[in-house]
């Protein structure tokens, strides 16, 4: 497949340096580019990797336009990594056509659910009773969405997703635990995006609700009764305890874990791999990973760290020591 | 959907103060009810909201009765949770009735695997060669039990669930990894929970096992030869590896990750994203995670950790400083 | 199912004590085995329970041929693991035939991927446009393979697998993310194994892959771009963030994680749980998990560590405390 600068800038924009006749074959980054690809310079902090790249076209921002076609033919604009998504969706378009079919015959729709006829439901889908489908959204391949759960418009939803399996409740009867029904539904916005295999549990009364623009990505666990504020983005492996609610523009990093009950503001940002246990009520980066260390030098500080308390107390007492006496 | 006050206690018992004929629409917590909805007081810690709540019913313990009365309609009972799961149990049989088909024309059953008759299968079930599944078991849509992998009775099994993969077993030969087929099964007690896309292997020798009213989460990895006692319940994303012992009545928080070959007592309940490295024999509350912090003062204490166990070493030189020298 | 002593030497070799005719009906570890069974001593460690083992036989290296003797029939050999690992496969395919069926009726292959003949595709598996699997490759039920993955010779695919879902990638706009398409695929070589429900993203550009005799565990994600060198393994829940490059013969313990874009030298060892937050280039074992404790003794230590940089300072004071001045 090839696509020729002139029809890229045709479609997406941009001051074009270079012969618009020019054929590009792949998008490459700068270091991996080859004669036939475009790249892109997302970041000054590669500009040093303009002038060696091998790549066909360069899009650059208007800081960067003489460095540029200093070296060849450029693409000019005002958001290098925003021109660089859309030419992949372009790219996209022009070589995964969709399907024609909108609905994979082995999908499993329930009578009563609603999927509007521009959605895409892929293989061996369960769309169940009273749940509905906005405009537009592609379900992949392989996806559960259960009884009156809700999905908006332009969504994307990878193979393996679970939407509306029970939230996790049960009331301790006498060692036992006794079933509480999870009598809510999930709430998904529009232009969402669930990565593949990420679970998001109905809600025991109200609502789990995921806002507009939320992206999350692989393997997540969202509880039940959870609220996600518009365009939160979170990564592979995270989780989300029951009833927690995390504001808008936060980011969730891989593996991190988010308790139940809490409220994380907007734009909070949690490092991969770190536990919130307490509410956070104002943006900023918060982390709490244990550094990595050679594994012997791991287990000398791991075991002092247990002794860490009463060390504070010996210091304390260190500093005490009355001068007088000496 | 509309239950009457009366209809409640005729299915659930309790001491009714109030019209019988009082519709509810409803359930909700006393912070959210409005006029049409039944609530209940779970704890002590929440009487406040008693007085100003909209709700038309609150469910309440007799040490509450008076203040409960005082503003209106309520149901006494001893264990006022415990009323309120089995409200929600009526409750979703009364507003989501169950299909009148038990086993859905889309799984995939093996001649050789026995379903009981009162079970139920969802679409896109995989059940294999030799696998039994119990008496009123309810498997939701896209669920895979794999050879002669056995459940039990009344238990609820939600999407994406694999039971029985093979275990993670290799032996080392020259830099590569040969597999050891695994011959043991899952045998999955009655009463179990497996929450979405949760995985447990099947044993490497012997068989996985999953006791009577264990509680498991969604995207939880159960390793093979994992053997978890009664009444225990695992929180979302949480890992056991292989050939470890849970005990019964156990919690294992969101997160959390139980090493191999380790034993867990009885009640050993460990927090969320805790890692256990050795067997714990004593019940308790376990945890091990490192705090939360704003990312720049992180960064400092995570830095001097690696320190830490050389400023033990020089807070003992300091304590031996001889005090005779001064 | 019973085979004889004989019929095992004869298929996988080895120096048999014993009567050949002996037979075998399962095979256990040296603790739990009773008379029908053959067992092994894999590691000296165990040797104490050679000599009270109920097994019919045991298999040993060539230093405990006398002692093995000693007990009764024994089958000698320099890798009695290896020797116990193949047993398991010999065990199989004695004792859970394959279906003559090679694909499943309920896969749903697009008519442009390639199977090999070779291959099994098991129930409810999706197969996209382009997608190639390679010779005696086994897919388990309910995987889908995205659009143009490839999938090497002899590897075994675990049910609820998801290769080529879109990596998680966005561009910010404006306080929303923008998708950029991902347009590689995933290449995975032969003699893999992925375990279930673990995800493997496609490339933003280029391709992920995994190298030959690389064994994944299950609910593990593989980000975009990431390399995985041969023959590594990674336990269950491990995440592996975008662009992260992996070398060969590394182990990955559950629940790790490393972040994106780092790099991981060959033979690099990271501990289960633990995070990877720089790049490691030097063969090792490397640990970072906080240590479990009882809960009050945690939080008396955890809230302590938050002053750690400033104990440290404390120490440093005290250090300098000029001892002229005594």
């Amino acid at each position: 497949m090839v696509l020729h600068l002139g029809q890229i800038v045709e479609a997406l924009g941009g001051e074009l340096h270079g012969d618009p006749a020019t054929p590009i074959a792949r998008i490459a980054s700068l270091e991996s580019a080859q004669a036939d690809a475009i790249s892109f310079l997302s970041h000054p902090r590669y500009q040093q990797q303009l002038s060696v790249t091998q790549a066909a076209c360069v899009i650059v921002a208007p800081a960067f336009r003489e460095a540029a076609q200093a070296r060849g033919a450029c693409i000019v604009t005002e958001q290098p990594y925003v021109y660089f998504a859309r030419l992949t969706r372009l790219w996209k378009q022009a070589t995964r056509p969709q399907d024609p079919q909108r609905v994979h015959p082995s999908a499993v729709i329930h009578p009563q659910a609603e999927v509007h006829p521009s959605a895409r439901i892929g293989a061996l889908c369960v769309i169940e009773r009273g749940a509905r489908i906005g405009a537009e959204t592609v379900l992949y391949s392989r996806i559960t969405v259960g009884e009156d759960c809700v999905i908006g418009e332009r969504c994307i939803v990878h193979p393996g997703v679970v939407i509306g399996a029970d939230g996790f409740g049960f009331a301790p009867v006498d060692g036992r635990w006794e079933k509480i029904e999870q009598l809510g539904a999930v709430r998904i916005g529009d232009d969402v995006e669930v990565g593949a295999n990420t679970c998001i549990d109905r809600g025991a009364l109200g609502d789990t609700v995921i806002s507009n623009g939320v992206k999350l990505d692989n393997l997540i666990q969202i509880g039940h009764n959870v609220r996600i504020g518009e365009h939160t983005a979170m990564a592979g492996n995270a989780g989300v305890a029951g009833s927690a609610t995390i504001g808008a523009h936060c980011t969730v990093g891989g593996g991190a874990v988010v308790l139940g009950h809490l409220s994380l503001a907007d734009h909070v940002h949690v490092s991969a791999a770190s536990v919130v246990m307490r509410s956070l009520h104002k943006p900023g980066q918060y982390t709490g990973v244990f550094p990595l260390d050679e594994n012997r030098q791991w287990e000398k500080n791991a075991a002092t760290l247990k002794q860490l308390h009463s060390l504070r107390e010996r210091i304390k007492a260190l500093e005490a020591t009355p001068k007088e006496n000496h």
